[in-house]
């Protein structure tokens, strides 16, 4: 494969492709804070990054994705996107098999979404992104029709407060339902939806799957948001045994703040892998 | 007053001084586009920067804030944020009266929205930013916090798929009102609320202001969205002919692409000011 057809290839293929190689289901989220790395890294010109390095030199034959946080890094101004830009270098010339997820959720008027596409996919060269549905179809467009990423929609988020709007029921529907539909509508006619449906909600991401039986669905919430893992797998697993990027990121890549992190996060990614492939393989 | 005091005012404080001093419910975007700006600018370092300035410095005089949508200074990457950076220092050294609403979009679980907040308020340095209600009530609490902040939320936008989502009915009452009245709510605790309800959509503006008759909201929407600046005026004012932040960005801003484009913006901006302070008076 030339690097132009690689470059052309979907991120839904891209990631099809590494599912296979490395056997797993498992993202690990790449949010380095300089309160939890290990302290002998601060010393180091730029410890995000090298910390980010480790994690990935560590894990990277046990993950189908790595989603660096955006605020993570937007928090801490320019030399934060420094360290995500090198952060996204690296993946790219060492690693050029695994997507990476921007984790962004955003979304607004048309053209200022055009914007946002440039900073995701030509600026920070994420393969796919995340995104708020709120402003409906058009806020989406300028993402979607970059064909070869992936537009990954939240659609029921992990966090406590999400039964605020998103289980109000509209026709005796809840909300997230009308958004998994629209969706998968979208679907249709872009062929690079994803949607984001936290582990935290099991009993949802089964409605969820009912809707979207193929579909591809990024699963946040394991770790230290307590979301339930085998219920997401019993409830999510698309009939091929696959269909859902697992992600967790405090439980892996801080596993231990001692010097050797970066073993104890590949132990950890490890145990996560064969939790999800033992479930799979039933 | 010392500068703590003032750095303790409430953006609301902050705001209705300004409306008060300039007399005037204005707020220009500055959202400088490279290939809209006039040539002679583009020799310089920085003609982001320096466009802003020549906006500010032609229109300070006839707004109530300026508000920077962050998409497109993210989409130059590290250029691009030194431009935004350099603005903001820029008004706090020059015009520190008048508020800077960072127009972000932003929202997502606690521990991230508290990432957020610290890339608006501490990086950034705005008075206030825009969030999205999709994630619930515990997304905005981080932001919420900053008591001295404006929160402003998305309750109806102005695009035209808005109606995607924020129109469908919740027990007869669509989306966007029931988002209203939960901002309102939040409001009751936290007292730093404000919302987005879109210029073109005059009918919903009154609507959502029966259910806020004094919160502020802020007006995108108006120039090049067609916006209804009249009809927004007539529904959204508040009884003491406030409560409106009147936003516009292109039509004032890309007034001329000649070299007399700050004179022309100025132009552009006393014509606004003075339409709307025309109902104002009536």
């Amino acid at each position: 494969m030339t690097p132009e057809e690689k470059d052309n290839m979907s991120f839904v293929q891209k990631l099809e492709n590494i599912i296979k190689k490395n056997n797993t289901l498992l993202c690990v989220g790449l949010d380095p804070d300089s309160n939890k790395i290990p302290k002998n890294l601060m010393s180091l010109k730029d410890p995000l990054f090298e910390f980010n390095k480790a994690i990935i030199d560590a894990t990277h034959n046990l993950v189908c994705a790595y989603k660096p946080q955006i605020a993570g890094y937007s928090a801490l101004g320019i030399q934060g996107l420094k360290s995500l830009l090198k952060t996204v270098s690296y993946l790219k010339k060492y690693h050029p098999d695994i997507p990476i997820i921007l984790d962004a959720k955003r979304a607004d008027i048309g053209k200022t979404s055009e914007k946002y596409a440039e900073e995701a996919f030509d600026i920070i060269g994420a393969d796919a992104v995340t995104l708020n549905p709120y402003f409906g179809l058009d806020a989406l467009e300028p993402f979607l029709r970059r064909k070869e990423k992936g537009i990954i929609i939240l659609c029921r988020t992990s966090n406590p407060s999400a039964s605020d709007f998103q289980d109000l029921k509209v026709n005796g529907e809840p909300l997230y339902l009308v958004v998994a539909k629209k969706i998968v509508e979208w679907n249709k006619k872009y062929h690079n939806c994803l949607m984001v449906v936290g582990a935290t909600w099991p009993k949802q991401l089964k409605e969820v799957r009912k809707i979207a039986p193929e579909m591809f669905l990024l699963v946040p919430g394991i770790g230290s948001q307590g979301g339930d893992l085998q219920g997401t797998l019993q409830n999510g697993l698309t009939k091929n045994r696959s269909g859902l990027i697992i992600h967790t990121s405090s439980a892996i890549i801080y596993a231990s703040s001692e010097k050797n992190f970066a073993q104890k996060a590949k132990d950890a990614a490890m145990t996560f892998k064969d939790q999800i492939n033992k479930e799979r393989d039933l």
